[in-house]
């Protein structure tokens, strides 16, 4: 088992991290120091202001995040909505409601929002999230959706928290996400069964509580944009490094039969994103004994994947004892690649 | 002095009002009752959860709400963000900070999004906001701009709030965003002085605090739909009709020269949108001795332009003692209008 190299997976006209260079430059120069209403500013899954209420908006744009030939409008409008409610999971808060701003194409604009109003509505249910408020304009071009998470999080969990030492965990299986898109892409047509993890993914909202409530997570992130990256994010707001142990990483099982060797089904997991589970970093030896429970509570894996080292950036190991190296990563960025592909929290 | 025929100003496809359908479609079927935590659900301009965090989103989407040849990056930003921004206004909240959803054209993401950013920023310090989290895509037709503003409002002022007998006061004067539309439409280049209620339009924030202080406001609604749109507003969530006394609606001067005819002045005024100034309704009386100290604090008129009844609608009146006559309204609607304009709040 060779280091998957990432890196050369995506040609990035912009350079890596475009995207982020962007929404540091927006987030530049407004000269407005953050009130002391403002628990969480710029930089984790949620800001969170007043007494705990934690916000964050996610886009989904056509051609970008989603295409209309891949997907009816109800799982445009669920996906759309359970990514922006993952970021309400990765700070481990109770979902309140979601804003819903969208801009409708030409072609079609009822069908659509009445398909996509659907979805929203049902992603919006199954995380026991009320709709409270939007905004909706024609488009002269795709349909861009944009939706906007409220929840309560007197006690959110930050990315900015692991420390050295932390076990890394992910809960469920990687990969499933991008093996649909890489079967898609390539003219193939999953079977619907196999597609529920890319049609209807569930943001992991009480695991995320359950978590938080039962031990002490240190920093949690959701994965929207690939472990390697996302455990990157952890790593840099951290200020650690994070190190990936390869052969513990728990591959779904459509990614490795998509991904052909193992190399490839490695790199759905760590780089195809949109999984919406959950990486966290607890005290070594904190979960080892909540893990069964977790597991029988919630029908879902929950795997030691890595630890945190006083290092910088994303480590890989192939298998225990096995050489430590870096990863040469690129995160994924909607600014870069030229593929359909979604999420990003705020 | 005739009534203004508002309704065949715009050539609707959908219909008057389609986009306010669409989001009640949008908002239906979520099955999720409004959970205690929330103030004000949908409906208002902001909703309101939790201790007083007012929210809304305000969508502008390039060659609906804004046209890249007629406005600078720094332009598209600025006046985003202060559509979004006077919907806080609009409930008499005081701002926390915004939240910046980007979709960015292949063709200049990196200049756009620094003079966008900009924009954003120079608004959001105006307005006291800090920045506080985002998203970024590319968007593979138009620049889209979400921007979701937050903000404290422990006494949310609501549109649901008029009675029959108070008065109807707006602030500013109305129609020249609307003018200035009208000039570039017809191939004019207005001079950069007059542009500035179109480039950076002021969200009467503070004023809305001060007035909300100072007097028992019933109901209050920023004028992002133009006047009659948006008491018509007023008029539906609060179950009252609201009647406009035309010869006391302050036109803008550049208005009353471009409308050309006292009736084009007044239907920029009422119809034209995007002013961002406030209309409020305050009982008989409340305002008349806080008329002067507000044109102080402010160096900006504040004007009683009509009524409210226990009818339903709005309705107009060419001068005192003239009958009253329902107005033929159809609501701006960007669904419908193919043409660029902005403003909605949530």
């Amino acid at each position: 088992m060779t280091t998957p190299k990432l890196a050369d997976a995506r040609s990035a006209r912009l350079g890596a991290g475009a995207e982020f260079d962007l929404i540091r430059k927006l987030l530049e120069g407004s000269g407005v120091p953050l009130p002391d209403s403002v628990r969480v500013g710029p930089g984790d899954d949620c800001a969170v202001v007043g007494d705990g209420i934690a916000i964050s908006c996610d886009l989904s744009v056509e051609d970008v995040h989603f295409r209309r030939d891949w997907l009816e409008p109800e799982a445009i409008g669920y996906r759309a909505a359970a990514a922006a409610l993952s970021d309400l999971a990765a700070v481990a808060a109770e979902p309140i409601g979601l804003l819903v701003a969208v801009a409708l194409p030409d072609d079609e604009p009822e069908e659509l929002a009445l398909g996509v109003g659907q979805g929203i509505a049902a992603a919006a249910r199954d995380a026991g999230a009320a709709l409270l408020g939007g905004d909706v304009s024609r488009s002269p071009g795709p349909l861009v959706l944009d939706i906007i998470v409220v929840g309560k999080a007197p006690n959110p969990v930050l990315r900015s928290g692991a420390r050295p030492n932390d076990e890394v965990w992910v809960t469920g299986r990687l990969g499933c996400s991008a093996a649909i898109v890489r079967q898609l892409e390539q003219g193939e047509r999953p079977a619907p069964e196999m597609r529920e993890c890319f049609e209807r993914p569930r943001p992991r909202i009480a695991e995320a509580r359950w978590l938080a409530a039962h031990t002490e997570v240190h920093a949690m992130i959701d994965l929207s944009d690939g472990l390697a990256g996302d455990a990157g994010h952890i790593a840099a707001a951290s200020g650690v490094g994070v190190i990936l142990e390869l052969d513990r990483i728990p591959v779904h099982p459509l990614a490795t039969r998509t991904g052909r060797t193992t190399d490839g089904a490695l790199r759905l997991a760590l780089a195809g994103g949109e999984d919406y589970e959950l990486c966290l970093t607890v005290p070594a030896g904190a979960l080892a004994s909540l893990e069964d429970s977790f597991r029988r509570q919630f029908d879902l894996p929950l795997t030691r994947v890595g630890r945190v080292t006083d290092s910088q950036g994303v480590w890989v190991q192939p298998s225990e004892g096995a050489p430590v190296t870096p990863l040469a990563f690129r995160g994924f960025d909607h600014l870069a690649s030229r593929k359909p592909r979604s999420g990003q929290g705020s």
